[in-house]
């Protein structure tokens, strides 16, 4: 039996720890949040945890697992704090502030041997295992692009551009579908507000052979778009993460090309064949995730969503602030 | 009664010689074309019309207008040839290969006081011209973004890539509605066949007081969209061109913002607000346009589609040529 | 302060306790389940209330309002039992089995000056309530039809058909919107497994001046559609339930009617105008709905949605019913 | 080669013209109309064709096809006229006004040996087409429902109501689709204006084995829909007629039926598998029914779409026109 502590019981913990609570290898016997009426919401909801103001509770010796789900900034410390005392750590996205921060808990966790994951949520959906899955099986053939777009009237953050707030969502799928072998980073942005953040941003990440990804992002928008294209030299799919019904359509689309002699020595022509829309399963992503995490410390194995990954996440953000700042400027990612 | 001369019946030809030779100020009296079974269906739609395949009807003196609908690269060529033989010009778009082509008809249009036109026909859309009407009555306020989405599995072109094929009709658009301020362009792309030509390609447009424009442009899509969101202060606009029923929406959305001491100085929420969509006149916009052109020429008046417009739509495109090449680097317009 | 109980903790039976719950003028003082686990569940939820297996509580003199949340055949029972015990009953929607039944309470009711109400909760919701007001303001003129879609791959209930399942919404909401005047029904189904129920099945009512209704209710269909399509003389609208961000559509759109002289007395043409989403507000319609409730019975206020609202519906239901088992013939609601 | 004669060149005259003039077995010779305009029209288009407001033309001597596409009240003398002239026939829909008048034309082409097609240009359509191979195919299974709803803001007919005017699409396509066994129409309508015509209609079709279908037609809708949806016991289809990029959706949906004892006897719950979408051809489909139907009389083979047909669609209207009379009642077919 793990025994967990979960610090932070904002927006998203109060999920963690509705899932640590009801897996039958977990024991959910602390929680911390600096609010008091957090704290009461937390005592009500899970009556045997102890709920308290003490962030040290990364330290505590009664607890195997510490749940990190409080502000970016303070990410770094409270995990080196457990990992350092000997716990297996599980994280909020972003993971850190910093690329040297995720790679500093990367290596203190493979030292340890502790699992140290971070919580890219969206990796364990229904219509991202699937996407995977086509992706892997060459059912695409060689990529070609990668494009996403988030963008809603969303709700200003004071202390992070649009960019931190939406990109880690489609920059782990992005990581996670494609590899990690993401060579560099341009973006272009502006703000409109006197914060000096940009509520507009516009990424471009690039792959060897000529894979390039594309993120639009945007706070200001009167509609509501999430969706995610991803064109093969086989076919091409299309995930709409608000078509419940329909999350992703695979085309059996794509380009016939001929070599020829003479003036033209490529046609290219459109070609046109069905499309199907598999169906997703619809389980809580975070459950899933959950039991991974279990899973992965009962036996010893590297998540795949661990440290690193994490830290590749934080290194595209880092580029593309870099970027934004130096006029969209190439920002190798070696 | 203007005597008019169509070089190019292709594609786009027989749509202009239908409108000319309907207009009652203009007479159709030539169509010259290269090829033989182009000239035969040009004799059958209008056998009023000579035929020929003389592309020196650029020349001839029983012509006052010449409506040049042939490739680009023969434009500049045509167009100053028929305007040193003191002819009124239609050229289509894009104007020509390069900018300085451009600018030098332009001039030599007005040294001659005739008038020169570029067919940018979305400009006499009813779409267009609706939200020309309300960007300039101030209704979204000030402008925050100009986003544009045009993509579908297209026609390979053989010499130009998907930014000639498919941007200028999204940057002449932009450059209606915004004005003629844009300063800088950004632009990244990948070609995926062994054409050497880009055929997806994501172009960023600066403009002054922090408004960006950007344009997604794919002939390996999937999906067909055809989309351009605007942004402002007071509103928001969606043109979906694919949505013939509800083309322009126009959203009463935006961020209350409030300034506040402590902090956050700056404390922005979403505003959500009622959407409208105005009825569209459905007109064709070519005849629309052919009207205002035999308008100008009639009343001596400079066009706003004119060889300076039409010239500066070149210049962002061989902007984003030399940027395209230079890994994104940020061209200065001016 | 009103001491509530609450009869029935299945589906819909939580959601009703928690308002009720919440509520600053009433205690939830009992809630009565046969089942244990439900009883469970209650007791961790509500641990200030008591919890008990005995449906009599109907009786019960510490209480002052009875919530009747069990399957319909018993709610004719429960709300007779806690009338005459003086109770203000509340009332899950459909009211009652027969429209005897329902005639029988509302009169009980009366007679005892007691608050009875029928739980059609989307009565209460922003869509319909806009609705109402934008008919009641004769915005949409003389109406002409009304015409209802619910249709998804649904449960099968094994005691009702598909039009008791699903039209009871949509009737309370015609019932609301188009007032108490129907005067008719006629309905076809099928059903097409071996439980004697249609799975299928489409509805007419008919108004006096030429309106008509008409639903249409499938379990049985690969797609979901909530929509209902009500057109007047001067506007039409569309309400769809599942476009949550332009939830109703308002159409300045009709005909335009010339009387003539000679051959056809009148030419009708099509006439196009602008459309319109309201904002839509966003509140839980069952809280407004409780707030109704309570001050209902402190006001001596007798609500819309009384016990003759409820008796309503149940004779449409009846009807139809009546209708299905001989071949749609029209049956009177008077 | 076979001599056409064409009667009618007003909304759809023109195009039968254009398709039977460019097949190579047919000679357009002759095109009557009695509007001076549209002869002109017809001379314009068709310099080889004789033009002539004589409706005679269906005695000539000199043709071998009459062609009838004038107004339906004249449909069946002038078909007749030409089968007792010994010219096969090809009539617009709907084939006449009666049903008596489509059985004696259909009698009479079989005693000629002559042939005589109803232009149901629908049935001859990609999309239609594949509907007819899956359910043949026994994709879908035993078939529950087919559900039509063809409704938009429309242009009023002055002497035939929404159901002669729309209906006939949808009642040929399901003919064809589900088989010639339809036994018993109901129908509820009404008007709005003064001219005793119903502008909202709702058709009912009964089959054997429950197999329910029905019609939604409307003149006054804000909203224009042309969807069918076909229900069957393995799989379920829906066909979106403006949905041109994924015009039929094929979905794996349905019922898992359990038997089992106790007290519900049929446990059914929903089964949701994967969408797909096939490739519709995109031919032009009176080009294809053009050729059918040269190939029908060259070869002597009596087409599907023939009198027969033809007539049972007219019998379906006369039913309906007779249930809208009789308040809906239920109008056997045979």
């Amino acid at each position: 039996m793990l025994r967990v502590g979960l610090i932070g019981y904002g927006y998203w913990g109060p999920n963690l720890a509705r899932n640590f609570n009801a897996h039958p290898e977990c024991a959910l016997i602390r929680i911390a949040d600096m609010a008091p009426a957090r704290r009461s919401a937390a005592a009500a909801a899970f009556p045997a945890a102890e709920v308290t103001d003490a962030a040290d509770i990364a330290k505590a010796p009664d607890l195997d697992v510490i749940v990190v789900a409080t502000p970016v900034f303070t990410h770094y410390e409270l995990a080196k704090t457990a990992l350092e005392h000997g716990k297996h750590v599980w994280v909020e996205k972003p993971m850190t502030s910093t690329h040297d921060q995720a790679r500093e808990l990367t290596d203190l966790a493979r030292a340890r041997g502790l699992t140290l994951m971070v919580d890219h949520t969206f990796l364990f959906t229904g219509a991202v295992r699937k996407m995977k899955a086509l992706i892997d099986a060459g059912e695409l053939g060689d990529l070609y692009y990668y494009d996403s777009t988030r963008i809603n009237l969303g709700i200003f953050q004071h202390d992070i551009n649009v960019v931190w707030d939406l990109a880690p969502h489609d920059l782990s799928i992005m990581d996670y579908l494609l590899g990690d072998a993401a060579e560099a980073v341009s973006a272009h942005g502006r703000g409109h507000f006197d914060t000096g953040l940009e509520d507009v941003a516009y990424v471009t990440v690039f792959y060897p052979n000529n894979l390039i990804a594309h993120f639009h992002l945007n706070w200001l928008s009167p509609v509501k778009i999430r969706r995610t294209v991803v064109g093969g030299s086989k076919k091409m799919l299309v995930w709409d993460d608000l078509n419940k019904e329909e999350q992703i359509k695979i085309y059996d689309k794509g380009m016939a090309v001929e070599t020829k002699e003479g003036l033209y020595r490529v046609l290219a022509t459109p070609r046109h064949g069905d499309m199907y829309a598999p169906v997703v399963p619809t389980v809580e992503a975070l459950k899933t995730e959950v039991e991974y995490f279990v899973e992965c410390i009962e036996k010893g194995l590297t998540p795949f969503n661990n440290g690193a990954a994490g830290a590749r996440i934080i290194a595209m953000l880092e580029a593309t602030d870099r970027s934004l700042k130096e006029n969209g400027r190439v920002i190798a990612l070696r």
